[in-house]
């Protein structure tokens, strides 16, 4: 009991990392995101360090706080040890989500603070209309989402603006999750300010530097997909021709 | 009162075949798996063996504990008596639901835990685009449905894998739920490591070694049929050709 | 305040008439049935024989029982005074739905004991693809909807079978709701045994013995008036010829 | 703290409009309306005059009344100084939505009482399917809606009758939300009745002389808008062509 570390997963504040991805995965479950066991969130909270992971296998919907694994915290993501993971909580009877190298390894290498996966259907579908990259430009939900564009003075990356176009790319899925590692962490190497990457006829990994950051992008890219989906069926462009 | 058994169906627990009865049925009607009167859901408590079973023409998402059915347990599935079936209980004014036959059956043959049966549109309009079988391949969710290839070591049917075929047979609706037995039966026999069967124009009947599977059995087919007509309407196949 | 008659409208039981209206009526906001503040429903309690009816212009999801207006009982809806209506209770500031001449008279005509009337957008788009009837036929939600054909034995209309044909009339519509109390009547006349009428680019009107049948009739209609669209969209007949 | 004047935005009141604000955006985010942190509402407290308005960049479904801005209250909306914003509250660590200037001009000009901005994809499609104006006639829901013709008894514009042609006018998106400003006067002052204006690509502005008419309009306007939407896609025009 004492052992299995109850108090780095109880806490009554709702924004706590293992109350949030309880919280937010009953959220994903109404929006279609994580039916059956699909889907996941990953947290590092910014006060301990701790890395907190969702088990593998269990309904999204009814995840409770003592279900959830966490891997010991780092101060700098650089030495988080994907390799050899030295989890400080492990609930008994249950494996930890497939995804748990992608997830690590996000955080290690892409230095970020939350990720999202889903099984978004708008996300398979888009994945499936383009080829090396999903597009869309002048939506004025583009502005949700970060650019390349450093800002100096605020000292962070400026957000797109509107007619600038929204470009995530797509990886071919693998059959074992643990196998996209490597295409996910090439492709953010070519992309470096991407904060998502589709997985084709899979789902999407989302990103950011906080949970609410990561949820932002998240339903920002997936009202985009939606969009374009409807917009390919109206036979309109979803990126815009220069005049 | 004492002879109606109500502590049958009287538990505190939110896990009770009785209380997740009605608890998944006001869920599934949220997802219009069960408008009007439609679907239901049947569990056997492995711990009593009972089998709790929905009444007739009753509104699912008003659905009250006090309101179930519930079936002489046996401890082998094989033994159950499906032509001259015990209930232990009878709510009073209520007929027990059309597909009792049905979900004894598949208790009984198929050896199951819990079956689920809804009237969703996708398996509907599914049903009327495909033939004998409804097949979808090379979808990350597909990971999410059993196969019929044994595992020794972990003493189970593995999960389909990724670039794996999912096939859910097909069969004829009839004028009556009970009729449909038979179809059941025999298209379970071809294909024993089904755990789902479409009825055209009507819905679909799924089933699992307990109801938290038969759920996400449930809940990934329905995904998997949205998405299949989507594709469809986007002229993409379903079933990805080989290469 | 006591000569408003707040007594008529105050009960613990949801299933009271003037708790139900608003429970349902926010339930059919959900679904997208009554936005703005289309929509309504009225309910005759069967052991005070008060008929109870919306207000006008409500945000219907917003809506508490002191809203809702009483007519005066009549044991035998054939007495009802349509003309000279009889309110035994009126919430001061506030007006009777519009469709309060339409509920009466399906009361009245119709020997009802429930009206559910909503926007919904499926029966919008149904009515611009039908001309005289919405017909759809071999689908198995169509049981829950009644026949013609009495049952002497069982002393009521037995429901549709499986390979009937549903057909609702469908009317055009006026620029008063009122208006439509005559081609309402008429075309109930010609189809005495119709439990809904379809308003053409307007909504439905539905009724039952009880509101339980009348909620149950409008979720199977709007079901299949959705799986209908869908099966248009995708080319498919929704009658299934003769062999 | 008390510098902070919390007291502007607590109530017990679920009216108060510094709750209404907060429900009604939680509700908006369930509608898909504003996804990320799309989106906001605006509210003139009818008793005090103040202004009450969201932060900028805060999910709108977890806001809470200590997150809104307070701008000093004109009995007269013709006195408000739209360049010279005077903040009565500004809750510490956030910025004002960047639709003040648009909504505080809305106030001003158009002599509202409360606006409604999402990011409905509805809206979004059907600014990209018309050019000058989102046009349909002949829909019952059209009669929530107002017109230019004035009751003299009833001291009100009339709402549009069943087979008017209500016209929303389209303005094209800018760059930044403070842009839209003089183009959204521009196109009010040519049709000054109209209750909303649609921002191509962007999304949707709705106003009312209270906060209950600006709700009831938009959820109108978003249902004739995917009304609209699906009419094309079955190859139905949106306004009847006269006989």
């Amino acid at each position: 009991m004492s052992n299995n570390h109850d108090e780095l997963v109880t806490s009554g504040d709702p924004m706590h990392p293992a109350n949030l991805i309880c919280s937010l995965c009953a959220k994903f479950y109404e929006k279609d995101w994580c039916l059956g066991t699909g889907g996941g969130i990953s947290i590092k909270d910014p006060h301990t360090n701790h890395y907190f992971i969702a088990p593998s296998g269990v309904q999204k919907e009814l995840m409770r706080p003592t279900d959830l694994f966490v891997v010991e915290g780092t101060d700098n993501n650089k030495e988080l040890n994907v390799d050899d993971v030295t989890f400080v909580r492990k609930p008994p009877g249950l494996k930890p989500s497939d995804c748990t190298p992608l997830f690590l390894t996000c955080f290690k290498e892409l230095d970020v603070g939350a990720v999202i996966h889903t099984h978004s259907s708008n996300a398979v579908l888009a994945s499936l209309l383009y080829d090396d990259f999903f597009e869309i430009s002048h939506i004025e939900q583009i502005k949700a989402m970060p650019s390349d564009k450093w800002d100096p003075v605020a000292n962070k990356y400026i957000n797109l603006l509107f007619q600038d176009t929204l470009r995530i790319p797509i990886i071919d899925n693998k059959n074992f999750e643990y196998e996209l590692t490597d295409d996910l962490l090439e492709v953010c190497k070519k992309h470096p300010h991407s904060c998502a990457v589709l997985v084709r006829r899979h789902g999407i990994f989302v990103w950011g530097s906080t949970i609410a950051k990561a949820k932002i992008y998240n339903e920002s890219i997936d009202y985009l997909l939606g969009l374009a989906i409807q917009m390919r069926q109206l036979g309109l462009p979803t990126v815009k021709p220069s005049i």
